[in-house]
């Protein structure tokens, strides 16, 4: 069943969710079924706990939905879906860190490093983060070698110091600096969160080979979208409840860092997060009808209670 | 001038290593020159910190020395070369790391995050992952997609929970398992070290599109030396000198951890690596003289001194 052929985001996002996990299952390392002396299988284990059973799997949905508009596979498609989800795994494992934010909940379930430890949550990270570049590299993901290394090319540039890490790095310091510019805050989460966003929408636009006018209109969508995600992430941090949100509210005012909310204030994060949620929705014109899972998207990254 | 153009061993290694290092230096992310708000530059100081300036650059010279048996260009050896060395890097400071072998010493210097802090060197390690893998996709590397692809499936595979991550866990829990047989510490030590020096001697074939049978007898090549790589490692543990290495010295007796030392007794475990050293270079018959450096640095694994 290709996810274009649902109508409603709700029900498209619970397949995309259900069928990358499905996919994430067979691609993890797992234990050999007749046990002998394989140690490692600790980390195997680890890094099974933390990628599968939760997460709406926001970025898959992405790269599923992107490439719908370019009538990619599905094979491809959940692939590349699940290297995604290995990369964002493995960077929520090490930000849980005692030495990073040092958080024991995550999805409603112990950290890594708590039902763990703290060596072996560093090396499941290490070893999803690998996963992750062997998956899109693999020729299962896409028939020409061409598009294989575009995608690891992008994730790498997505993930590294200039892109992921690079905006952990800038939060870190920015625990020490509650004085912050709205132009500062918008570069980091840029960094941080931002660009794996982007990539999972433009990782539709490289599988099917787009045309440049066509990934300049996505990459402007999933630019708005992420900083909308961010925002959100900021009000529910203050607004939500733990329970529901399956970890600890109201960190950034206790770690006293500088968030949209703080900055903006609730009403005009509130009406900026509207704000760019339309703007992305209004990037994706070009595709016509096609796009509407995408557009529904937007709407629900900004009602979202979680 | 390239690496063939060298008949000594100890000359060509030093070349290998400075050249490298420069490409590398080009290859890392700096601070901006006007300076401004770029707060992740800490992250590309620890990058650099702990990436550049030392080391052996053996696996860098591995990489050089197959890629002149293929007549590859220097252009992408180096940048090959530089990928792995990243790779290194980063298992190197995330294996220093206090949850793992809590080392204040590496190459003489400070440990990444004793230089640093822990966060940043966590961060440092993982952007030099994702490093290593930009680099290798880059089509600088190689004209051709389909060589960066193998090379990249290739790396995150000898990377990876079933290659140098899977050995550090096994690693971990030997700690505590003092009996260990052969078998299990050769299994461990093929994982650890092994399949990245592998890879290394690997590298070029995969550039220059090696046939088979040669492919053949590098890897038998690069499987003997790497063992006997580790056994080296093992003996200088207990006899090297802490300012000779850059590191201190007896931490596996102090640990409890079987070695291949503990168990074969150092005079058996001298012979065996000289014995695999000899296997090596053997493998090497079907290259002819042009394996000559390659020989001398099965012989060099055997006799340094740190």
């Amino acid at each position: 069943m290709p996810l274009s052929s649902f109508s409603a985001f709700e029900p498209a996002l619970a397949y995309a969710a259900s069928s990358t996990e499905q996919t994430m299952d067979r691609l993890l390392p797992r234990r050999y079924p007749e046990g002998g002396d394989a140690g490692e299988a600790r980390v195997f284990d680890a890094m099974r706990y933390s990628s599968l059973g939760g997460g709406k799997r926001l970025r898959a949905f992405f790269v599923l939905a992107s490439a719908t508009l370019f009538k990619v596979g599905a094979t491809p498609a959940l692939r590349t879906a699940s290297a995604i989800e290995f990369l964002h795994a493995y960077s929520l494992i090490h930000d849980d860190l005692p030495a990073m934010d040092d958080d024991d909940l995550r999805r409603g379930k112990p950290t890594c490093h708590k039902q763990f430890d703290e060596a072996t949550a560093i090396l499941a990270g290490d070893a999803l983060q690998a996963l992750a570049f062997e998956v899109l590299a693999h020729e299962g993901t896409h028939g020409d070698p061409a598009v294989r290394t575009a995608l690891v090319s992008e994730l790498a540039k997505a993930a590294g110091a200039q892109g992921m890490v690079g905006g952990q790095m800038l939060d870190l310091m920015a625990e020490t600096q509650a004085q912050t510019s709205i132009g500062a805050i918008t570069r980091l989460q840029r960094l941080k969160t931002g660009a794996l966003i982007s990539f999972s929408c433009m990782a539709g636009a490289i599988l099917g080979k787009a045309a440049e006018p066509l990934r300049v209109a996505l990459a402007a969508y999933a630019h708005d979208l992420g900083l909308a995600f961010q925002i959100v992430d900021d009000l529910l941090d203050v607004e939500g409840d733990a329970a529901t949100l399956g970890k600890a509210t109201n960190k950034d005012a206790a770690a006293g860092k500088a968030t949209f909310v703080s900055i903006l204030g609730l009403e005009r994060a509130r009406s900026q997060a509207a704000l760019l949620a339309q703007q992305a929705a209004d990037h994706l014109e070009p595709f016509g009808p096609k796009a509407e899972l995408l557009k529904q998207a937007a709407k629900f990254v900004v009602t979202r209670r979680a």
